[in-house]
């Protein structure tokens, strides 16, 4: 495929539509769509460039889009290029997207360094998560130095992101000591670092009390071994001011750098590689349940016969694995 | 298999003892007990006895153990015999158990008409359900007259309670107007009733002024076009004082009916039964993926490749499905 080598080598050159376009290719259902993604993913494997990929979780109102355009900008002023993805389980029900409006990061949209994707839309969180992935790898082929994927704090989605990132940065609000109890155990505990964010004007003091219930509360959690002394930590920025954001961008460093020394970055990163192959046989197996029109008419006939009452789901069930297996 | 046959006998004679023993078997994950459980399922099958199947969901706190117990002996006492079982996606981590101890439940668990079974522990929530579901058919094919399916309030969970039962029942406590928020959309379109409990004592004004919040919040709801008017609704009962008990459950009778009336009831048997004969389609072939050797060491071997950066995660998985269906 000319054509797939073609685009392959304009994305290695960093062009940002052909990412855009590859984009969209990873993203679509299409049979013959999704062997070109195949083709392109393979032709871009040896390029072997990394990206700090950082995986970005908050719940709405918490002023993410106003982080990540402030962040962003920050790294883009450092010289460096800035990659956002989303996975939204929101919009593979609604179709609508955390990130569809570029407005939402109006500044960081309009930069050369910079590249915005809104969330897939899909029927599944699964679907979202695979093609975010692929997206992920894209941006690391054209060059990009921080991977940003973007969440909202719902759990699922959490742990799909945390598979495809190398730092886990959660994003808060100030908030009482009993608001402390909202954020799940799960989430936090997949958190290298906290940022409570609108430390400033009358949230202030607010922020500050916060970070340290979140500090008290990640104490509690058992250290990571592969992780420096103090991680995972909390602490206050504002998006709004700009404070705070070299430090976090600093202990994001501090702790990517410790990890790739103590070789626990490439150990995770093949572990994430397998998981998404894993998962790829998965969805492609009950895939065939759908796409298959033998295996269709056979599923068919036989979820007929179980609504009938003529057979129970689960011996239904073991014939037509049987059928499958043969 | 004799003995099967024996064991189906006594089940259908209304055994306790053997429907203990045969939930317990439909629980085991060893092959040879799950091709018995398959012969004891069909055995049953064409016993076509129907208990009225009650999903009921409520956080921890509602009061949901005395509200059982309280419902259950009614019913005891009516005749009637009560099958109490449990979908805990808790016990599937922890392998605790939302009826783990029956002295939750003591008189309860003291009548000879009545069941009560702990949720099975499995390490994924799909595998619990799917059990659940069969052990709901056991009792119903040993003559119980109402299955209780118990849930915490999480979700998921509630999803697959309601793909196995008849009515949703969703148990709720006395709560101020913002609280409201805090039941999840999803949950609430689930509910063909939702009771307030403990409307008492001091919480009596609060659990009324709760009711027709709630009242309120169903009436914006679609309105379920097999049902009759005034439904889904919601009412106030006390566990505690057995108060709006009977009310309670004639509003389910009277949902019973006009559902067996329209045809609704046995429709909505029939897509249940097609659901789960799916289901086990799935998790029977994604099971392969972990139980076949030979499956199994081709897995290992492209998980490997794919983990040393020799091929991507979605050329690898294309190459296993092909593997797989040949």
């Amino acid at each position: 495929m000319t054509e797939i080598q073609a685009l392959a080598d304009r994305i290695l050159a960093g062009d940002r539509r052909a990412l855009a376009r590859a984009v969209t290719l990873v993203e679509s259902t299409r049979a013959d769509h999704r062997a070109k993604a195949t083709a392109l993913m393979e032709a871009l494997r040896g390029a072997d460039r990394q990206a700090l990929r950082i995986g970005l979780s908050g719940t709405p109102g918490v002023g993410k889009s106003t982080f990540i355009e402030a962040f962003g900008m920050m790294l883009i002023e450092a010289g460096l290029r800035v990659a956002v993805l989303a996975v939204d389980p929101s919009s593979a029900r609604s179709g609508g997207s955390i990130l569809g409006d570029k407005t939402r990061m109006e500044r960081l949209s309009r930069e050369k360094g910079a590249f915005i994707r809104p969330s897939p839309s899909s029927s599944q969180l699964g679907g979202v998560a695979r093609r975010t992935r692929e997206a992920v790898s894209l941006c690391e082929a054209a060059g990009f130095d921080v991977v940003l994927i973007e969440t909202v704090g719902v759990g699922q989605s959490e742990t799909m992101v945390a598979e495809m990132c190398d730092l886990f940065v959660l994003l808060l609000a100030p908030a009482g000591g009993d608001e402390l109890q909202g954020v799940k155990r799960g989430i936090m505990e997949m958190a290298d670092l906290i940022l409570v964010n609108k430390a400033d004007g009358d949230l202030k003091a607010t922020a500050t009390r916060t970070v340290s219930d979140y500090s008290g509360a990640l104490r509690l959690l058992r250290k990571r071994p592969q992780d420096p002394e103090g991680f995972p930590k909390a602490l206050p920025v504002s998006a709004v001011e700009g404070n705070g954001m070299e430090t976090a961008w600093q202990e994001m460093q501090t702790l990517a750098e410790a990890r790739k020394t103590s070789g626990w970055w490439d150990r995770r990163r093949a572990e994430q590689a397998a998981h998404w192959f894993e998962e790829e046989v998965r969805w492609g197996l009950l895939q065939r349940l759908h796409t298959d029109p033998q295996v269709r008419a056979a599923m068919g006939e036989r979820a007929e016969a179980v609504a009938q009452g003529k057979m129970t789901p689960d011996a239904a069930a073991r014939e037509m694995l049987e059928h499958l297996s043969t």
